[in-house]
């Protein structure tokens, strides 16, 4: 037995609902990978979620943060329950992880993968091929905003949307950079600036200004409203996108549905800067209506493994995921469980 | 001859791009259906929009708004255009007629009609039949925010959703009552709860108050980011919807666009107090692209005056155009031209 070449710290934050389920048969995979690419993984399991919070009181603790931000990366299952009230660990876990961790670049591809069906009428994968920068950091998700009079007819709630040059330029930077490297290199701005006049003319102006540090992408404009006709019926029109927090959550969300569904759609929260770790995750939630039946489809996490490895300098690694999550949609019969898919595509990994 | 029977001032704003073209087909149905019902149609054009502002620095005049407000209808075509700064027109004018008027239901049928096809595979008209219940007065439509810094590597942009428990209770109430005349009965709110803590928060808990006094109407929520994706891959889902201004936007351009596309989209801007004029539009924009052209689809237009008539308590005369409208898409062949469109869908209403 040789000494692994190099050893990856990876925290594992499996969450609510479905994520224990998937969390399980992406490292599944990627345990098949290290064996390959010796690697040696160094797991931290840290319980956060609905359970902790249930029993303890606590969310994130300061502690947990601080452990955390020392590792090498972060894969993430899904966050949310019902039986929580609505935010709290959405805001205070996953959001909190977003934030604390400054993962300005939410990465989400949006391609049509092969053997998979869109339900959009007669589209193949040629058509369907885009990479989303979702900004991650500010916007709407800022959580800035408050109530007053509350549960009186008088209340009024607040919540604003926090946009600064800082924030727009190098997560729009980050998106030129990604176009620049792909054969269309076409970047499209997403936002609703003729209703979000000042926030979108920041964005509006920031591209223009970054546009010029790139003079082979070409760059256009697309209202929101517009920006998700078109996935529906011209998703041709899109390479690269990039957008705010929250226009970039919808469109993702649509972009998924488009692309074969939920199952299926992976994402990097991602921190260019690397002195602390990206968080890889499925794009759905913890579906508490499907949890504990291993009906989820893994394959989200799986790709999202990928992602990880692809973040982590070892691209062939991740192509190795990648081609065998296609082969596997291309092959697949019928519905399995979790753990079966897993098992099939780390087959296909181990060769 | 006879005396018409009743008399309506409708102020026609045609505005910008496609907007006269498709203006002008809304009203020639309208003239054959006034012909048949003895009602005297009394329009007043309104020159509002891009050569306005060109010519005059003007948007909307404080007293063109004050004659607008004496009038019983507004029939407008579409507002928006690339040599005018975004914002100026779309807020100057659309907007502020929409607050101005206390628009604060904006409805949105999102149904397939016969003779469509859904860019969706598989889908019939029995899969699609839902009505968006926009609220149209508040959130992040406002306004509210600002820029500091301006054009600096330190500038801050912000905008605030406002919402209050005035404006959330009244358009909810609005939605209970449009889905306690359906079939159904099902009303979903669409929002972002476990994001936008504040305001969630406050439409959730007006939903349950209101929901009390319509014990028939069975009620769900839907973040915005998995409505987007039902819309897509699940439209049975949802039968009446009611959500904020910015969610309303988006998730009824993704209604028009399963539904067969923005050409077939109509809305109606509606103050149920009729102290004021509601106003009604197609919910496409004045594609600047094609203005000029002749070829825009006016139904979303002829339809629009259909929810104008409905909205003025001439429902038969309503039924009637939709009826038309209905032949006309089963039984078209081909592009037809604006005009001819028009023509068609008004041949069928004459009988
Ligand atoms: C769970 C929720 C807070 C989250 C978000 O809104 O970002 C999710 O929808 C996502 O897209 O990752
Ligand atoms: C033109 C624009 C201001 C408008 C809106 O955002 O409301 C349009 O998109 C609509 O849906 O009516």
């Amino acid at each position: 037995a040789s000494m692994a070449s190099r050893s990856i710290r990876l925290a594992v934050v499996a969450g609510d609902g479905i994520g224990p389920e998937v969390v399980a048969e992406g490292l599944k995979v990627l345990d098949v990978i290290a064996g390959q690419y010796d690697l040696s993984i160094e797991k931290t399991s840290y319980d956060l979620g609905a359970a902790r919070w249930h029993r303890t009181g606590e969310v994130l603790p300061e502690s947990v943060l601080e452990e955390i931000r020392g590792q090498d990366a972060i894969l993430l299952g899904a966050i949310g329950d019902p039986t929580v009230p609505s935010g709290v660990l959405e805001r205070g876990l996953l959001l909190s992880l977003r934030f604390a961790l400054d993962h300005y670049v939410n990465l989400r591809p949006v391609k049509l993968l092969p053997g998979v069906t869109s339900p959009l009428a007669g589209v193949t994968p040629d058509d369907i091929d885009m990479i989303v920068v979702r900004e991650g950091t500010e916007g709407p998700y800022t959580g800035v905003g408050g109530v007053l009079r509350k549960g009186t007819p008088h209340e009024v709630a607040t919540q604003e949307s926090v946009n600064t040059a800082f924030g727009a330029e190098r997560v729009i930077r980050y998106a030129f950079e990604v176009a620049a490297a792909r054969p269309r290199k076409k970047l499209t701005l997403v936002h609703k600036d003729n209703v979000l006049t000042f926030a979108g003319d920041l964005w509006q102006r920031t591209l223009k200004k970054v546009a010029a540090e790139f003079p082979d992408v070409t760059t256009d404009y697309c209202h929101v409203d517009a920006a998700t006709m078109f996935f529906v019926n011209n998703p041709q029109r899109f390479d690269v996108v990039v957008t705010d927090n929250l226009f970039g959550d919808i469109i993702t969300d649509i972009g998924a549905a488009i692309a074969g569904g939920i199952g299926l759609a992976a994402s990097g929260n991602i921190n260019p800067d690397r002195s602390v770790p990206s968080m890889f995750e499925p794009v759905h939630g913890s579906a508490p209506d499907i949890a504990g039946q291993f009906k989820a489809d893994p394959t989200a996490t799986i790709l999202s493994v990928a992602m990880l490895l692809d973040h982590l300098g070892l691209p062939e690694a991740a192509r190795k995921i990648e081609k065998a999550v296609g082969e596997d949609l291309t092959e697949r019969t019928g519905p399995r469980p979790t753990q079966q898919v897993g098992d099939d595509i780390a087959k296909r990994v181990a060769g």
